[in-house]
């Protein structure tokens, strides 16, 4: 049945292992080549890297020898999980020999020419891909999917873009996977907060604006939204919490919001992508959630879930959002980006 | 060397025990007198309930019989940590019997004659006692602290009334002890964060602008500043973290705000109170602080510390700041409150 | 599909809510019954507890009203994760009523006619139930499942009944969720261990060599083997640990003990039943295995994992096992031994 | 009133940390030299790492310059937390350069001129040091403090060596500061056990029986108690613990034991040196003692908690035993071993 064959760059780390995980038992899409560092190549998977998920290691993924990170035998498919240290380098090689890169890093995200995608929000940038060869040289591609807390963010206010959204301070308490790993030493995180993470607040600030932005012209328009955000490390497994106020320019009922978050629906769910939630938005309306660990894992992981609507003294309305940072926020989010493109026909 | 009786209302319990491990070695005050529920009355201490601090529990303490909590033998000085449920009549009973109930419970808070203290920023509120025993007909008196919370953020905006603060956006980060004992179930928490906390929100909007606020005829006008807040709870032991966001009616630049929090100082240094941090706020310059586990013990756990003091792309300034909530923002701050009125010659 | 209508009492703690979850697909049992408390009867289940698992909470139990726990309304066969204090009257209720209690609690599983199983050790104890109407008076049974960690010492156990077990020093290092719910306060467990579970070390040492006997003459013989037991509590939310070291009369090769574990098999897995793992007992080579995380939930939380086996100095060998508490070590155990009853003609 | 002039070598890594909070305010000794990696070499301390212990870090200490491990400019006393992989080497520089190196590495422990010391148990090892000029080639001396786990055990054994013991089976429970800095990885430990700690069993096996031993003719005769270990990584801060079970060849009462321990001194206490707990071993009553968060830290963490005591169907008696790794286990030990030789005019 899976029939496409797929690439994974830097296959050893968090995100790596994720990717491997999800596509276990993908219908369209079967791993057959893992890219790594020097280090981890000419040996099999399962000696290059100790397995660090609950879900199991695919046998013919532990006994895959793991390659060096470098176009020539991949597939035309590859999903990039790199550190961002080495993905300017080796995901332009491979779109430069032709390959789709489906990447997760930060490098080319906010290129003019480099769909920043979430499907669900704006399936129609990947348009941007008709003129990313010829501006930068590249026979293959290379498209994008946010930060994992702007993932959360955006998503959250996809749905109110119809209520003009003007401001969001959003203040997240991220998940350590988010920091991959060996990531984040256990005697900083025991019983302790980290108010700080390095590059994340800029992330938020700029990707949300383009990933909400409109398409004209080739380009994108970024959202007029302007966005504050501060970001901090707890100690939770997977799933990143936003804390998030908005002002809107229409001033809709607490009910509005919350229809339109359930109501909301995108390109995958209208082609059914394997992927794809059923909602991708839940609100639940118990006065404690979201939770990370009741919550991030709903629809697979897939489905952000949204809590605590209340009217907010400064802006107009306050409320919590939460999403897995590995699945949603990071490999799932490149799989999906990659079943949109097989379904429009672009792979 | 102590030799100033005080009792503790609500002894067994997680603020209890701060009070009685705070009390130790006090040089002015010394527990002669426990107070707690019914259940535990006619026990020793140690009977009565597990200790749970690491701090050493007094031999003399741990022998003390629990007396049921109720006026008659108790010394004029009393320190309340009862719980919220029973506080309101046990100490209006106190009070009316003739007690000065130093409390750190909810009930007489937001009372027009009941002070609301932290001594560093309102120590001239003490006058509102001039007119509560006419106005709720007490012979003795009740005085308050804030909210834990609450504390952290009203030390962290005191200094900058000189700036005119207009608007608060806050998300707090609030340690399991906030919670009492048994308090959050290990199995709720364990790799979680609840983005709920009963009543929290609505506190911090409303003490905040009656501490901050001024003293005229006798009566408190509310400081103007508007303030929302979103509570959660974290894996973490003591010490609250509120990220916060100002708008500011004057432009200062990031130096006098860091110099403001730096050179504050209150009738507790003034005073030298045994309790008074000698910093009331530390600003830190590390990209990553502060920090619950690094820093919440500033100064015997009496400091308020400050970090991360960046330009906020909605309002003005945005930075992060720290308190330990069971001692500035509980047990310690009723205690410094009860120094403040022994030096001002209020006992 | 599912057509045996079960009850669930004591369904709103902690492992009523697991039976709850692994019942919701269940190819032959279907819950139309849920007993608790009188504070929670006449509520529909969302409004009785609060549903803290990560899965799916069925729709259809959400809706369905609890029922106060008491023979009438309720299906033949009930499961009871009823706290001990109350299961001793209520199931012998149920048992005199005719009812078949597949019961999690402790009240009768050292009675001499109340099998106490683990079908993949004990099938044969079944026969206990011939006399135990006769014996107790009771028109229906109850049949038990052993203690949580009992069923992961046990299950490590018994592929070595072969070489002669004489002596098992055990320390055990217990998840969060093995004291029910609310169970142990974070304030107690947040970077700390409590070295002392009550009633666990004797059920360790009375309870496996019962489960490990031989039935003869219609009452079992207990196990030679002489047990000595430690247990303490861990900050893990699922999963048993269990250092062991274990005297043999014949001395195996440590491939002998592998082997013996890797090809244990008993009476649920030729019978194929539902809930039965493939391979009980997986041995892992890796050094650093078995872990909770990644390891409690082979098999659905139906398989127990070994590794690290070596000499030990002072008996013959020294292992680590581990398994789910609340699925092989409670919820899980009761509905395998409903299924083995079902599969043995015995409901 | 600090005199003494002493050195860090490795100062910059969790137990190098733990020296210079230990020494902040010692009578005796004083930092004047702090030794790291070339990569730390050249730069001011608070530049060179980040400080990451709640105590305040020394102004003295935060501004003088790191200096590259190496004897020349270094007093004649050195601590030494360097890391095994470097410490058998630049240990042996110091000691050949006339320096006296009090060692926390394990490179040396074995060797039969170099005393393995816990003050309390076998102060009368330093006589080794006697021929280990001579047999070593070296000017200088080495004298070393057990492993961290190691300490705690041979601590909770030696006041019982009257009763003869013979056999003692132990399964620990190790803080993640047991592993230095960055140490264990929060993605691993979160929510999880590690059963694994490499090397740390065999140390245990071996180096107790050296530290119980007894001086014969310029060697240590090992005790000949034999012990088997297994050794676990739990989410604990600070504080290591150990589930042990002892045969003795006397049959004494549980009264006795706790006798010998609460009774047990040693040269430390009748020299009243500055770190010597004034009660080496606590015996805890509460039926859930001795706990990390609440008794690691007794006697300025230099104090050893024993709870628990019960008879063992295997062997004599269980118990639990605790100790702070890093003070008591590490640079504490390391401290009262110098503070040894000063009393006794051997630095």
């Amino acid at each position: 049945m899976a029939s496409i064959p797929v690439g994974i760059l830097g296959a050893t780390g968090m995100v790596g292992q994720q990717f491997i995980a999800l596509l276990a038992d993908h219908p369209w899409f079967k791993v057959a080549y893992l890219g790594a560092s020097e280090r981890s190549a000419g040996k099999a998977f399962k000696d290059a890297a100790a397995w660090r998920l609950p879900n199991r290691l695919p046998d013919d993924v532990a006994n895959r020898v793991v390659e060096n990170a470098a176009p020539g035998t991949a597939p035309k498919l590859v999903f990039s999980g790199l550190d961002s240290s080495v993905a300017g380098e080796i995901e332009a090689e491979f779109a430069k020999a032709g390959h789709i890169v489906v990447s997760n890093s930060r490098n080319y995200r906010m290129f003019d020419t480099v769909p920043l995608m979430i499907p669900e929000v704006n399936a129609d940038h990947l348009k941007l891909l008709d003129a990313q060869g010829h501006s930068q040289g590249w026979k293959g591609r290379i498209i994008t999917n946010p930060n994992c807390s702007t993932v959360v963010i955006a998503m959250a206010l996809a749905p109110l873009r119809q209520f003009g959204i003007e401001k969001t301070m959003v203040t997240t308490l991220q998940a350590i996977s988010g920091a991959g790993y060996p990531g984040v030493p256990s005697w900083d995180i025991l019983g302790n907060i980290i108010p700080f993470i390095s590059g994340e607040e800029e992330k938020i600030e700029t990707e949300a604006r383009k990933i909400l932005g409109s398409l004209g012209q080739g380009r994108i328009e970024d959202h007029p939204v302007r966005l504050s955000a501060t970001t901090t490390r707890v100690l939770v497994r997977d799933g990143h919490s936003c804390s998030m106020s908005v002002a809107l320019q229409q001033k809709p009922t607490p009910e509005a919001l919350i229809d339109a978050w359930r109501s909301f629906r995108g390109r995958p769910q209208e082609l059914d992508l394997p992927s794809a939630p059923k909602q991708p938005i839940a609100y639940l309306e118990e006065a404690n959630r979201p939770q990370p660990v009741l919550d991030a894992g709903r629809e697979g992981g897939m489905g952000v879930s949204v809590g605590r609507l209340r009217r907010c003294p400064l802006f107009d309305y306050k409320f919590m959002a939460l999403g897995h940072n590995t699945i949603r926020g990071a490999a799932g989010a490149a799989i999906l980006n990659a079943e949109l493109m097989h379904a429009e026909g672009l792979l």
